[in-house]
């Protein structure tokens, strides 16, 4: 059989199935989620056995060391997905939850109830534990899911794949609730963005690349991620080592990640004597400053920040830095050349920090704290399946909720309308 | 200048007026909005000339006596246009909001704060008072607009559009908040499709081929609605009164309109002796059934119903009828042959009611009350822009709250991330 018609097979019996997993209870899922971990643990050797082919692979394939490290599956690694699955035990159920409910004058009785969103596509490169995680949360927000990795992955892939559906079988749920595509070509992924009628959304991980590659392919609808250009705004009033502790926590804890910071903005007042005090912290740990001209009367041994600075994800140990005039200025840099990700102000002035929050356009704005904290485990989340930078059906960090949608449910008496 | 390029500069125009409608004072909003009524009011005769001029030009070109129905203006029409712009003024404003917030362990207050969409496209067919409808509430949202009204409206829609922007201004808003885009030529529409990066979504309004064209040529993400094949499900303990009038009403009131009843489903338990009653009901109002064989028993006179009854949305005084085993068969009907729109159960029997919400996966789902209430205004949404009958952001009747997003606000106090 080619690709193409297994692919198609695939998206059919996702779909078949998603009204069985929509209606599973949720003692069900959960003891199955439980299932899954035991599952990965038990048969750890196995795991680690696979994911050694597709490590010897990448080798020969001449792929980087921070791509093998993504790569690699350790015993640690494998506790720590069971671990994951186990939490996700642990969330509330989203699925059959009123979130609102009201009255109408003529005495029916509307709610929204929260519903699956039906059969979720996730693309994704090297990490496996992705295969996991998401199966998870998609199976807990009652979807079924179909799941294509890196072809880097593929034999780590399939094998684990194959041990959740083991661990769903013996709770009681169609296997065909977590689908592993199973061919590395990339005709197996423009295949899947073409069905339409059988998958309800796509959701990318991984670099630019791949998902403007979804993007411009995908018949369905997609939820994107772009990149991550953080910024913080040191106001005149921020207190200073709580601007050189957030500064520094924003750029070093995880230079790599989306949340770090990539821009900081620093109050014209405050830039003399702080500055200075940030740079030297920075630049101790290895970070490479880009300043603009007012930045670089004050730390003359800064290079000059280029206009692709501004607009630059390093994901590196470089950081731009541009002195404004004023909280105005700061927005204005911010919705030029942000990604709408992540922004923190740092401040000790109330209006200031209210305006921030109101007018920055970006899915998560902070006042005096760390854009590493934008992620859904941090917010409270319990978990994310990624971070949405664009407004449609969820703006930022998304957890088992944003698998989720509602539909009207409407108690009456026997009312009928008149008009 | 061509078409293209004006397309594209009103769309630059929407993108950059955006920012500064998503901050718009509630006030100044509600006062454009009483503007914009008074304006039309004021500008009837001008209003009424240039529809006439459509109105000729369709004669001319031979529409439909419905078609010219839905374009024609009158003074009650503009009335009740003028009128609903002043109860979109009374509407919560939604921007701002803060649906939830919460507290982390560590400290941080998080919240989810409504915030607009950005740039709405709207594209619609035929009847005029959608561009003052649809303007008035993505202006509520703190959206910018484009309007692409169909070619047979486009005096009408160039006349209300001008005056909506005089009435904008007067209120100190920048008229490109809302723009009609002035050309018939589909040319129009082709190339607002393609704008991604300046148009944030795209509603739909109108029949099947104007929603699938959009569908099928939009790079911007499209909230559909498709056709609504709705379901009436009468069970065997149905209070026979209650029943009748439900049907009735489902049927009959306007059933031209997408939450009418297309298909009767009755438990073979009533249907000897109920659905002879609802059938001399529906008849004596001039409805023809078409019925699966047991329906025929019951009424031999009946139309044999084919497999593309099952499917149909007829928009007329026509009704497919099926007698079903019990609610098991009523709900794999509706998931095998509905659009997931709208359906009601009448019952007396709770498991059951309580089973088809749970179990029925349409946007609005109902208890003993008529699927006519499936509409923005009657659920006590204030007013309506749509109905979405695909999941993802919205699904079933929109309002304004549908027309915003929500970012994540994080008040904190020197907050870093240790891991």
């Amino acid at each position: 059989m080619d690709i193409a018609q297994e692919v198609k097979k695939i998206a059919h019996r996702a779909r078949e199935t998603s009204s069985q997993v929509a209606r599973l209870s949720s003692a069900v899922k959960d003891r199955a989620l439980g299932l899954m971990a035991d599952g990965l643990v038990e048969k750890r050797e196995f795991l680690l056995t696979e994911n050694r082919k597709d490590l010897e692979q990448a080798e020969k394939e001449g792929l980087s060391t921070a791509m093998l490290d993504r790569l690699a599956l350790t015993e640690e690694g494998i506790e720590g997905i069971a671990e994951g699955l186990r939490e996700i035990a642990l969330l509330t159920d989203p699925v059959g939850e009123v979130v609102r409910m009201w009255r109408r004058p003529n005495g029916l009785v509307v709610g929204k109830m929260r519903i699956p969103l039906g059969v979720i596509g996730i693309i994704y490169e090297a990490r496996p534990n992705v295969t996991a995680d998401a199966a998870g949360l998609c199976l807990k927000g009652g979807n079924a899911v179909i799941l294509r990795g890196g072809s880097e992955a593929i034999h780590s892939n399939r094998a684990i794949g194959g041990i959740l559906q083991e661990a769903m079988e013996k709770a009681g749920i169609p296997p065909s609730a977590v689908q592993v595509i199973p061919h590395p070509e990339r005709e197996g992924v423009e295949e899947m963005l073409k069905m339409e009628d059988f998958i309800d959304v796509i959701i990318p991980r991984g670099g630019e690349g791949l998902i403007r590659f979804v993007v411009e392919n995908s018949r369905i609808p997609v939820i994107k991620h772009y990149k991550g250009v953080c910024h913080i705004f040191v106001d005149a009033t921020a207190e200073r080592s709580m601007a050189l502790e957030i500064c520094y926590n924003a750029k070093i804890q995880r230079p790599g990640v989306c949340n770090a910071m990539e821009t900081l903005l620093i109050h014209q007042e405050t830039a003399p004597s702080l500055l200075s005090l940030i740079a030297e912290k920075l630049q101790k740990a290895g970070v490479e400053l880009r300043g603009c001209p007012r930045t670089r009367q004050i730390l003359p041994d800064v290079k000059e920040a280029v206009e692709e600075d501004w607009y630059a994800e390093y994901l590196d140990l470089i950081l731009a830095v541009k002195v404004v005039d004023d909280i105005g200025e700061a927005i204005d840099h911010i919705s030029r050349y942000g990604s709408q990700h992540t922004e923190a102000i740092i401040t000790a002035n109330y209006a200031n920090a209210q305006r921030f929050l109101r007018e920055v356009d970006s899915s998560t704005v902070l006042v005096n704290a760390s854009t590493r904290f934008s992620d859904g485990y941090q917010l409270g989340l319990g978990a994310e399946i990624g971070i949405s930078t664009t407004k449609l059906h969820a703006f930022g960090p998304m957890g088992v909720e944003d698998l989720t949608t509602t539909k009207f449910i409407i108690y009456g008496d026997g009312q009928i309308r008149n008009s």
